[in-house]
């Protein structure tokens, strides 16, 4: 049965909710005007089918948020601005905005939660929306987030005075624009993985993100690892996927 | 006391071997012409300073090895040519050489082992360098390590046929170069973290890998994470990182 | 006189080669304030000129393409957005409008119709603008254009479940922003020939479509042929090229 | 059974040569050391698999092409030098060797040959060895090449005098360096599918082949495509895809 | 004495007008707020200091411009939209406005023409302003230029219909913007000197006009010479540099 | 009669050297081993086919320099190490070398001289080999070529007291590498046709000639125009180009 | 005690306002949201925090402004429109505004001043924003800065009849678009550092600034230093820096 | 007087030793095959002409310096390897070679010695090259210059063991490969002039140390200056520049 039969049944009556979510589990995908949900993308990578928003008309977007939400109990949707996310949320009222992370989401219930806390590090305040983005995706995995902003290395006490925190997590994000030095900085300081992310803010030679990239890939502290410009949700994802194989692990 | 007080101090007879040792983890750096050891790398960031041997001379890479060799136990010099490699071998006759990783090494005793297996792809068989450096580095932190070689996109078959290797590993390594696309196909079948790495191989609008370089940073699988182009050792110390708060997050 | 009739004449004997040939001379260009319409195109390469909208004013616009019609009975115009459409149709009302392409068009009759079916993928829904500017173009050579979206490498199983309509298909046209990966992946499971359009769709490091292009020029997959940024008229193009041929091949 | 298990077969009696030949055909992949070999690349894509020969050594080279030749009856290996070559050939009897295009092959028999003349044209001398690979390439496919050289957009005659030649074609390659204009020119005079290839000779601002690349990417000439820089085998693989689809689509 | 002292000296009736123009010849620069007019630039160079507009305000353009106006009885300012045209006009009412090159400007007296005509090439509408902008500074010059357009290499025709117009001309500017190709068919047929200019119209790869200026650069005709991007007022200098040197020359 | 035909009736004793050699002059082209030589180049461009060495061979090299010879009378062969001139002038004893320009050449005989001075400067040591390549080429026109050196804008004096040698030149061509500044001061300070040519000397962020070349395409000074990196050669020829049409435009 | 517990005590009447201002110079950080001011800046570097205003909204500027301003008596914000400016000195009103630098700025009292003079020089009219911005940031430090503005290298003259200004400065900064020749040859005629600025006016191949830097970086001119495209803020701030250390050194 | 006409009077016993070097300073220039010593630049520019040894052959370098030896008692000749420097320091006896600087210098005598002290720091051992180019230039102006390398980022301990000697220095110059961070922590740290140099060592993505530059350019540490890539010479002049007017300043 694909996803447009199960509806049709619970609509008929021939089916129960509670027997249309379980059987949508296994549905593999969900076909709409230009949009093909992908309904096993948890079981294969951890989350359900995150929605880009930028590239989307607000019904796409409620559309594929809506057969997330349904089928998995939490959505994030990335890259909208507060006036789209408005007509968003009138759709989906579950949902919550966040004005700094240009995200509409559902997080997941607590019992889903995994164990592990990420740190999410921004090194001056026009960092802030790639750090949000972040914390929001590491907590759509259940796990705990915390945000550290504007302690980047040209004064570097502001960040030495918070090596404790910087210890105690379990992953670390590094969000940078300019030079990208940051990541440089704490990778040499503790022992977990660190993701770091450029950030396309800055002028002049900053190229729209380039620079810090550049800078993140050539750190000379070792085993650090980068994702796109802006990208807080990859960066985020990848540190939920770490969180996830170590519960995994663990057991 | 520092490592030359400590040293001049055995010379003498003033203190015995294992004092010595035991003491050199607390020293803090061992200066030599042109190179510093940091000889605290191991107790912060999970290994002990790796040797880059690309740009030092035979003579500056054997004492810096040397120092690391003691104070450690294990040591991997990385970017050495099989010349190099034998002068370098014969004064620390305790090392192995990888032709195919172009690296020196010995690793660590078993005693050290964390749990968990790493997965090494190349897509073909030009990524076979940066797919042995990452394992050896994998080793270094003493995981295991598993390869698989030339399953490359074009011909998805091979690939599908290892799902179950690619499923029963805690962290994959992928290397790839023209467009580097493997990584994304991998990324959307496991939950596992997902490291590319882009190799320097092709030729044209290759680019010198920059091309799977871009076409990794802007995958459409979620939560990749990327390292600088031919940094096989990059790639095996963030799976290291890994690996380690897995262990320590698991206790 | 058009051509056509010209050569009609020519063939009934109603005018003498010397004299045809005199007159072709005066159908191969229509001038007009900075455009000249190459009126022998159709002849040369298969489709009559087509009007790159995005520079010219509506008036330049409209008489190009009544001159085209007139003497072709078809027309194509790209890169008009919706306002500007309206005013052109207004004087072309045999033209119709398509939002998804930003194109005016003006099908040729069927009985002008070539063999071959062309399938235009496109990896995700930001291709759609992409994919419907080929299907059109296809469509003006008198042949078949099928499209298929939201196919990409993240979720392989949604592409493997079409792949009888990729074999089916006489020329395949792909589609796809980021890393561009799908057309690799395409490449790698069919034997006709496959056209990759790189959209300019992303951020950060898609630099404009540059990153997924880089990964098409670099495909492992053997024969791909590329063409120009968010160019699926260009691709169309080429797909009516290889029918063109094939049909006078196959004579 | 895999290759292994049916060489094994044949080399102690258990099976004929002819019903290994047959059985190979059904046999998915053959594993080396770091390469595999892909068995059902012509079944897939129209030629077996080739062998892209500067990042292998001469064992690899000859191990695949090896398995190639027995299980297809012909081997494509391309980028060898003339030393590598010889020591190539040596193990390879059957095979030939091209300075000019720097490629070994063994043509398929004439009786595999499909109809159809590709004509591959070089703007200048320093575009042969893309020429040759492309014209090998096609011959690969059983389809006939021919070349011509020396005829840049710098002395117009010397291209219009070969119109015929030109018109004559069911498929064109044009290589050319420096400015790329030759395939624009070319587009403008013919119908059938025009592929081009950009040529890295050149100085100054050619920037290895970039400019050409450019310069055809956006030619104003409709429905060209483009190839990687250098990359003539590319260009005779997608033509062998067209020829290989007109002879299907004219049955 | 300085511009200032002059016109202070005509204020109060120590000199006269004429006597004041003819001393101005001799001043060597005219300071204003943030510009500096260089008086003696027609002496050494051709023509008076020329206004760039883009980034002066219309106060500042004016009082440029009448210095420049009152010393030499001519004026060009170029890159200056209509709104800004039109406030500029209504201060110094003896220059005109072209819209298709954004030039405000005031021709020479014809008794200062000098010898020799200079042909302005566009390759597509596209190239108009480019075009138009070229034509207006050799006319500063007093030299005649006359303007050719839409004749890009897609339809060869289109321009050997022409041949004699470019075999008549003392100097050939020829803008064009995509692959740039025209300059290097026009350079291939006359001996006259070509100026090319590259054109940024054009989408996806042709990068702002990097595409056509590389190709431009890279043009296998011999003896091309290459402005800056959309440049064509520097076209036009070059052109009334190389014709009065010819007039000077043929003294 | 094609050339061929002409050299047959030559050597069969049908035909004389004069009447051959007249003859030529309207042959079109000479086709050779991936080489076809342009006859008319002369006559339509004003210098005869310029044979362009590096990626030609010693016999391509020769074959093609001696049909340019017997034509014209004179022959230009550039980008030629000392080794391979040798093995050329042994086969061409009319032609001399110059290790400066890496040239082998012929000049004209005085007969054929047109007026005019062309001024090469170089901005410093390095650009020396540029400065020759072009003045050669200004000597195959029939015209004066003088040249100056090491005159780079650091030192301004070095050039202001060359002013009048910079006065008298009816063309200048200025070769600089680094910033390439100096044809910008010149520019000011001259008013007869500037062609710059970027060298590609220098280091760092020289990028091979890239940082001249920009510098000069954005030159404050107005109407300088700019040929490829490193190309002597173009420069010449541009310079030939505006002598000849000044000589033509003087009569 | 921290900022907000002293804030507190001055609050509560604990501590008077002197009080409060002295131990505030020991206080390190003073935390708000998403911004971290750093107090001991001015004691490390020689001027307190500078905000950067392009990211922060006018709230964050303020609170962060008002700080700085009460602990250190001076205060500067850079890159503020003329909109936002009057928000912010609304509540600042200490506060003055500079439309040409579009900076907020408090300067320092005279008897903070230090020695020595700085000339900020800028090619053209265009760059007058950037040299006011390194004015005006010279003055933070209390030293003085002369402006001389449209002195490019196309009128040499401008410039030479300055040279007195030239030879009289302490340190030089020279901003300039374009080709970034200026530097150059103020580097060769002075003996005092030179800072060069490179701006982003220009359009074609100015690549926003890119050439000018390449230029100054390039410079054939010994000694010149170079920072970020537009940044007259960072000159300014080097310039500080060293007039700051000719002080100590004059001592 | 010429230099030429002085060492004939010199020869001939017309004039002293003492004469002629007292009168050498008023010489201009010293023109020789292909090279102009700028003998006033020690005056202007406050060191005499630095020879750039790479593009130059032996006698070309021997006789430039030995000029410069003669007028000025001291000379630097840079990029020299030590093949070259054996054969120069033949003909210069007085010199010395530096293996690590690829340099061939006279320092001059003490008696010309300035105030100042510079710390050249090397975040790692490639660095070394470019550190000592920068100390030997600064000891040509007669200043103190000390030296520290391998202090990178990713062992913060290891800078800021060092911190007392960054604050006794009056200019530091920081080269640094890979991210280039080091220079903005250094530069967060104190209040003296910092003067960056990005190395070119590294691979993939370090550009040939463009992400070094980019790093540098765009440092969040205020009042950062940057020059070319590895170029330590340039690095160390500017030292000098400031030292020499902090010398003149302090009078």
């Amino acid at each position: 049965m694909n996803l447009d039969e199960l509806l049709t049944a619970l609509k008929e009556g021939v089916k129960s909710i509670e027997e249309v979510k379980e059987q949508m589990k296994f549905a593999q995908t969900q076909e709409m005007e230009d949009v093909v949900v992908d309904l096993q993308r948890e079981a294969r990578c951890g989350l359900p089918e995150v929605v880009y928003g930028r590239t989307k008309s607000v019904k796409q977007i409620v559309d594929a948020a809506r057969v997330v939400l349904d089928s998995s109990g939490k959505v994030l949707i990335t890259r909208v601005d507060e006036g789209r996310a408005r007509e968003i949320i009138e759709k989906l009222p579950e949902c919550s905005y966040s004005t700094k992370a240009q995200a509409v989401y559902k997080l997941p219930d607590n019992s889903e939660t995994i164990n592990g806390k990420v740190l999410v590090v921004g090194a001056g305040t026009s960092d802030v929306k790639a750090v949000e983005e972040a914390a929001i995706t590491v907590r759509m995995f259940g796990a705990e987030a915390e945000t550290l902003v504007d302690v980047g290395v040209a004064g570097l006490q502001r960040l030495l005075s918070k090596k404790e925190q910087l210890l105690s997590a379990d992953c670390i994000i590094v969000c940078a624009g300019m030079e990208g030095a940051l990541p440089s900085v704490i990778g040499g300081l503790v022992k977990v993985p660190v993701i770091a992310v450029p950030v396309s803010s800055g002028y002049g030679m900053s190229l729209g993100g380039v620079s810090a990239l550049l800078g993140m890939l050539n750190s000379c502290a070792s085993g650090l690892t980068v994702v796109n410009v802006d990208n807080g949700f990859g960066a985020g994802y990848a540190a939920g996927r770490i969180l996830l194989s170590q519960k995994v692990n663990a057991k």
